[in-house]
């Protein structure tokens, strides 16, 4: 079984058009299943970063801020990432933290909603920083909060909504939720949307503009390999921008930034959802990083996404004794973002322990689940199998 | 008069205790007095950020986290900035933009506030951001906000006063504010206090623990030399950590992050003015910036800043063409920071474009305002009467 898996394994690393993208990473012998949670480094940030360090700071020093472009590098990179994830441009801005994101889309959204709309709607199993920030913004907007299951936001969305916080994939069971009937079923009830893409952005296309999305956020270290706690990015729905009135309103996202104007003028745009001086060497690292999508097809991904889980899931049922694990990701390609997880109710954590000695790298999430993130760019068939056989292993042991 | 100035200028060099430390930067032929605004690359950056880019992200990985102390960072890196700002370590962290931390220390301030204070006071000439992020922290907490002279604040805080945000310099005057007496009168009307010590931290002794400063906030690209967009930092005094309660309680702030538990528990300490994933690069990058300060005494460093602008205003005064520039920067050194600011009614913007040209690097405020930062560690006595040769050129040119 293992001969012919292997070999199935060989035969669609050969045939995957992806496969040439795997030498732009700077990457090792090690399996690396946790690209979800932090993204391999692409070989072309080294040189860039060093010519930002050196050039644009050690000799330009301030003049960089034109010209080096540093100023626009916000919307520019925001532009860059809004072309993964469905956006035209001018809608997306890069920058501060996801949770900072998150505040600044929910209390956006809450103080667009029309009258007696108080309720704020979170899914229940959100990663948990959402559902904080969320409460927050609730608090601060006169808002309560309520947590639903993602799959019953449709149901549970009401004449006192005013939004609804949602992740697109489950980051504990990889569970990809349904976002253009979600969002439907939201607009239909009056209510605004805000999606968490951190698991999806870079994994699959988004379609953030063709399904009516009004505000996005997520990270950029996972599936878009933008390095350690790379800048996050806001999506604000082109028509919404105007009325877009950010909670953070700092001095990047004025109208005059260098007019110095004691009164606060919004800027026009994604511009609009800039808070303070952004973290420049951290961001162009980001820019450097999506080089590697360049001539990528998102639906190419996703296609050879499916494969890889569909190809682990089953090695892994293959090699892994009965009973030891049972995976908790959906089987419907339409409810699978591109993670497997494995329920491990006796010893996940040393596994996973033992699963990095011996060469594949995961993660592990309390309380019994092993994760596994599968990044197309950089993550072949043969490395599916070897990690599902090291798996077997472990657990037989 | 050239000749006594220049010789003057060779002998205060020749004197300077802190001479040797201008090896420690990237520079060249340039006088760059711009440092209040971008401090120049410390050496040692390049090096360090190839190896966090390289091994720590590259062949680490997610164990970075971890073995590479990336997770504890923002508290380890804050107490290095603490160290220089006055404070004991655990009450610094360092992380985001200036701005989201204004926000923080302001609404935490405000929800400190006993019952019937209501009023966040910010002073009149507050760079921008302060000004528009503390009337956002007002809306959202129920305050209303009034701007007053940093001067009048003493006179002008009361019974209604939460909490007031003061500029440590003014950025656009040089103006040093009277931190423990500003701060003893705020809290003898039983308000907070939130310094912005953007334009103090690195060119003077703050001595926050020292004067019972309850929050401050401040950026670490000036005279910190972080880099472009540096993480900026939050103090919040230790006796008011356990009753902080902050408007961004993002992950990264709860006692136990990786337990993933959907009910918010804030940790204790300096980690509760976190929120999200920290931008790494960019925060390793000011670690490594810090590495300058071994060993400076900020005594010896504020001698030398009023030394260095001090002679600057004696040089301008005798190369600068009667009436063409004034400074606006205090005589007093109790009331200066580290910049001198000219006032030049006509043609400033031109003017400083021309310097650049001409090798000497400050910048233009509008309407009018030449600003010069003197960056003690980097910057000599014959780099400031160059400048103030150029200047005299181009003005009389």
């Amino acid at each position: 079984m293992s001969e012919r898996l292997a070999a199935e394994a060989a035969a669609l690393d050969a045939a995957d058009g992806l496969r040439a993208k795997r030498a732009e990473f700077v990457l090792d012998d090690t399996v690396y299943l946790d690209g979800n949670s932090l993204g391999a480094l692409p070989a072309s940030v080294a040189g860039r970063l060093a010519d930002v360090v050196g050039r644009e700071w050690g000799r330009l020093r301030i003049r960089s801020w034109e010209e080096s472009g540093w100023w626009a590098a916000p919307e520019r990179v925001g532009d860059r990432v809004g072309a993964l994830v469905g956006a035209a441009p001018g809608q997306v801005v890069a920058g501060d933290s996801t949770s900072v994101n998150v505040f600044k889309a929910v209390v956006g959204a809450a103080r667009l909603a029309g009258e007696g709309r108080d309720e704020i709607l979170v899914d229940a199993a959100t990663f948990p920083t959402d559902g904080y920030i969320a409460a927050s913004a609730a608090r601060m907007t006169g808002c309560r909060i309520r947590a639903v299951d993602a799959g019953d936001l449709p149901g549970e969305a009401g004449p006192r909504t005013a939004v609804a916080l949602v992740n697109h994939v489950d980051y504990r069971t990889g569970r990809l939720h349904d976002l253009p009937a979600t969002t439907a079923a939201l607009h239909a009830a009056g209510a605004r949307v805000v999606w968490d893409l951190c698991h999806s952005a870079g994994a699959l296309p988004v379609g953030l503009d063709a399904h009516g999305v009004d505000f996005a956020v997520g990270c950029t270290y996972k599936y878009l390999n933008g390095g350690p706690g790379a800048p996050a990015y806001l999506y604000v729905r082109r028509d919404l921008q105007a009325r877009f009135d950010s909670p953070l309103p700092g001095w990047n996202s004025h109208a005059d930034p260098f007019g110095m104007d004691p009164a606060y003028t919004p800027a026009e745009g994604a511009a609009r959802g800039r808070v303070g001086t952004p973290e420049i060497l951290s961001l162009l690292a980001l820019d450097a990083a999506l080089d590697v999508w360049d001539g990528v097809s998102l639906d190419a991904v996703r296609a050879k996404s499916l494969a890889l889980t569909d190809f682990f899931l089953r090695c892994a049922e293959a090699y892994v004794p009965g009973g030891r694990a049972r995976s908790v990701t959906p089987v419907p390609h339409a409810e699978r973002g591109s993670q497997v997880s494995l329920s491990c109710p006796s010893g996940a954590g040393e596994a996973m322990a033992e699963l990095a000695r011996r060469g594949v790298v995961g993660d592990f999430r309390r309380p019994d689940v092993l994760r596994f993130g599968f990044t197309p760019l950089y993550t072949g068939f043969a490395d599916a199998h070897r990690a599902a056989r090291v798996l077997g292993e472990v657990l037989a042991g």
